[in-house]
C-alpha cells in the first residue's frame, strides 16, 4: 500500500477521539456507532462518496476505532482511514438494498465480538443516513443492549475548531472570494443561469494555486427576481433579466472544509425598498460581528441583528447561521449551535459559523452573509474579503 | 403569481397518482407519508435544494396531495408544485435543529386535520431523509394510527418511465456524452485531476444547446491507479499520471434525470491483463444488453455477463446495475431491482437501467457502463452513443 495523504496529523485525530470519549463518558455511554459522514471523515479521514449505503464507526472507550461499511468501500477506506486494516470491516453486496437482509444485521455481529451486545450504545438518532429501518433491525438483533440517542454528540466536539482546521476553512475561504467574484463578474442580462453556474463550477473545483477544489455540500444557489424570495430553488436554463436581484450563496471547499458566503447582484436600478433594506442589513451586520465575541452568546448575535432591522422597520425572525467547517451533503452546517434568539451557546475562540441573516421578501431575496471566527477578543473576523454590500450593474 | 414552468404535463402527474393510488390499495394504505425527494418531486413537481431538513409528500386515496416542509421552503414549493397553495403547508423555524421541539409534531398536526389520525399509514422506513428520530416522534404523537413500511412503495411506481420521462432521459444521456468526450479529450498526465473534474462540471452545467444541465445526484467519479480499486472516491489535486488507468463515471443530467456512464482511459500502455479484461467485459456486455429484453429477468442480465466472465477466468459477483430516472443527492440510483443473480424482476418496455459490469481488481479498476432503455422487443438500446472500450492515450 502506498503512504496515505491524510488531511490531517495522528495528534489531531487523538486530541478528537479523546475529546469525543470525554463526552461518551458523561453521557454515560461504552460504545458510539457514528453514521453522520462528518463525523465519520472527523475521527478517522473516511472520505467517499458511498454515504448512499448503510455504513459508519464504531468507537468503544479504548483501542481504535472501526470503519464498517459496504465490503467495496471498504477498500476506499483502507487508503482514506488512519487506522490499520484490522480496523475495517466490509459487508457483502448482498446486503445492499436488500428485502431479505439489512447490513445492520451484519454489524450487529461486529457489535458482538467486541463484547457491547450488553452495553449501553449511543446512535444517532436524527441523522440523514441513520434511517428508521436501520434503527428497527439494530434493535432487534441486540435485544441486550440500552439504545441511547447521542444525536449530534460527536457534532458539539466539532464546534471549536483547532489551528490545522481554521488554516483548512481560510483555505475554502479563498476559493469562496473566487467563486463569488465570478459569479458578480459574469452575471449580466441576457446570460443563461446555468452558463453562469457552469463557470462558478469551473472556477470553484479549479481552486486557487495549489489549494484545489473539492465538491460543496451544497450545490450552488443562485436564484433571481421572484425565485429568490424561496431560500433553497437550484438554477436552470432561463436567461437573467434586467430589473431583477439575484442572491449567490456559494461556497468554496478545501478538503471538505467550507467557508460559505452569499452576496446579492442587482441588473438594473433597485428599487428604493431594497436600498433601504441593504443599509439595515449591512449596520445590522456590523452589529452581528460586533456582538459576535467571545463570552457572548449566540442569541446575542441574533438580537444585534434584529435590534438594527427593528430600528429601520424592517421584522426578521428565525434562524441566522451556524457552525460550519467539515461537510457532506445535504448541508454545510454542523447541525449543533444555531444564530437565533433562543440559543444560548456561549462563543469561544476557534469557533467557525456561517452568519446569515438573509431577507427574503415577498418580491425578492437580499442575501448578505459572512463567514465568521470568533477571535481571543474583539469583534469575529470575516474570513472571506469581498466587499460586504449589495452589487448592482446598470 | 407567474405561471409555472411544470416539467411534465399534468396528465402525466395524474398518472403517477393514480398509479400510486393503485399500490397504496394493494398494500392496505390509507396514507403516506413520502420523504424521499425523487418521490416528491414525481408526485407533485417540487424541486428545491432542502431535503436537508424535515420535509415530504402527505398523499391519501383522495384529493391533491399535499407538500409539507419547513415555512421557508414553502415559498418554494408554491414555486414548483402543480397543487394550489390551500395544499401547501409550511412549519415555523423554531422546529429546525431544535432539541425542545421535533418537525414531526407539526407533522402529525395536519395528519390529523386530515382526520387519518386512526387510519394505516405508511412511511418510508428505509430511506436517507426519514430519521429513526422522525419515525420515534410520529408514533409517539399519533398513538391511534398504524405504521406501515411503504419503503419504495412509490420508486416502484417510477421504474417503467413514461414517454415524456424518457425523452428527459435522452436529452440527459446526450450530456453525459458530451461530459465523457471531455474527459477523455482533456485527460494527460501531469493534469491535475480537480482541473479535469473543473472541465467535466463546466462542460455539463453548460449541456447541448437548449438541454441545459442539472446538477447530477452523484459527483464525478474520477479516480487513477489504486484509486481505481475502490469504487468511490472522489478527486484531489494530484496530476494525472503515465502507467494509470483512470475510470470516469458521470452523468448529465436534465431536470433531474440521469443517464449515467463510464468510461476507462489508460495513459500509456495498458497491461496485458487489463487488455483481456477489457475483451471480456466488452463480450459480456454484449451479451447483457442482448439478454436484457422485455419478458426477461433482471439476473438474466447479470448471468448473461457473468457466464462470459467465467469463460475468461474472471470472477465477478455482486450488483451489476440499478434502475435510473429522476434523482436527488446521494443516489442516482432508484433503489428498487438489481441487476443480479437473486434479483428476478420481469423486464418491461420503458424501464431504464444503468448496467454497470465494472471490474475492480487489486491494482486497477476497469469500469465500461451503459444507460439502457428496455424496448418493444429486441436487445435493450444503449441511450449514450460513446465508443464501448478502454481507451488508451499513449
Amino acid at each position: 500500500m502506498t503512504p496515505k495523504d491524510l488531511p490531517f496529523s495522528r495528534t489531531e485525530y487523538d486530541r478528537r477521539i479523546a475529546k469525543t470519549r470525554a463526552a461518551m463518558v458523561a453521557a454515560g455511554l461504552d460504545l458510539i456507532f457514528v453514521t453522520d459522514p462528518s463525523n465519520q471523515a472527523w475521527l478517522t479521514g473516511y472520505d467517499g462518496w458511498s454515504f448512499y449505503v448503510h455504513q459508519g464507526v464504531l468507537l468503544g472507550l479504548e483501542g481504535d476505532p472501526i470503519w464498517w461499511g459496504r465490503y467495496m468501500d471498504s477498500v476506499g477506506a483502507n487508503r482514506t482511514c488512519w487506522m490499520a486494516p484490522s480496523h475495517v470491516h466490509g459487508y457483502g453486496d448482498e446486503y445492499v438494498q436488500s428485502t431479505e437482509r439489512h447490513p445492520m444485521q451484519d454489524l450487529a455481529g461486529h457489535i458482538k465480538a467486541l463484547g457491547a451486545e450488553g452495553k449501553r450504545i449511543g446512535v444517532e438518532m436524527e441523522n440523514y443516513y441513520y434511517s428508521a429501518k436501520a434503527h428497527a433491525v439494530l434493535v432487534e438483533e441486540l435485544p441486550g443492549a440500552t439504545f441511547c440517542d447521542a444525536t449530534a454528540l460527536v457534532n458539539w466536539q466539532r464546534l471549536v475548531k483547532s489551528g490545522e482546521e481554521i488554516s483548512f476553512i481560510r483555505k475554502a475561504a479563498r476559493i469562496t472570494d473566487k467563486v463569488i467574484h465570478t459569479a458578480l463578474e459574469r452575471a449580466e442580462p441576457g446570460l443563461r443561469k446555468n452558463d453562469l453556474v457552469a463557470e462558478i463550477y469551473h472556477a470553484g473545483i479549479k481552486g486557487v494555486d495549489d489549494i484545489w477544489g473539492d465538491y460543496p455540500a451544497i450545490v450552488p444557489l443562485t436564484p433571481s427576481g421572484l425565485d429568490a424570495t424561496a431560500a433553497h430553488l437550484t438554477w436552470n436554463g432561463a436567461p437573467m433579466k434586467s430589473g431583477e436581484a439575484t442572491f449567490f450563496e456559494l461556497s468554496g471547499c478545501y478538503r471538505r472544509y467550507h467557508a460559505p458566503l452569499s452576496r446579492t447582484i442587482f441588473l438594473g436600478s433597485p428599487p428604493a425598498e431594497m436600498l433601504a433594506a441593504e443599509a439595515a442589513q449591512l449596520e445590522g451586520i456590523a452589529a452581528g460581528l460586533e456582538a459576535a465575541k467571545t463570552g457572548n452568546r449566540t442569541c446575542d448575535i441574533a438580537n444585534a441583528f434584529m435590534d438594527v432591522l427593528a430600528k429601520h422597520g424592517i421584522e426578521r425572525s428565525g434562524r441566522m447561521g451556524y457552525p460550519i467547517g467539515l461537510s457532506y451533503p445535504p448541508d454545510w452546517g454542523e447541525r449543533t449551535a444555531s444564530i437565533r434568539t433562543e440559543d444560548t451557546t456561549v462563543l469561544e475562540p476557534g469557533m467557525t459559523f456561517h452568519f446569515m441573516p438573509a431577507l427574503w421578501m415577498d418580491s425578492w431575496g437580499l442575501e448578505t452573509t459572512e463567514t465568521i471566527l470568533i477571535t481571543e477578543d474583539g469583534a469575529a473576523e470575516p474570513l472571506c474579503s469581498v466587499d460586504r454590500k449589495l452589487f448592482v450593474k446598470p
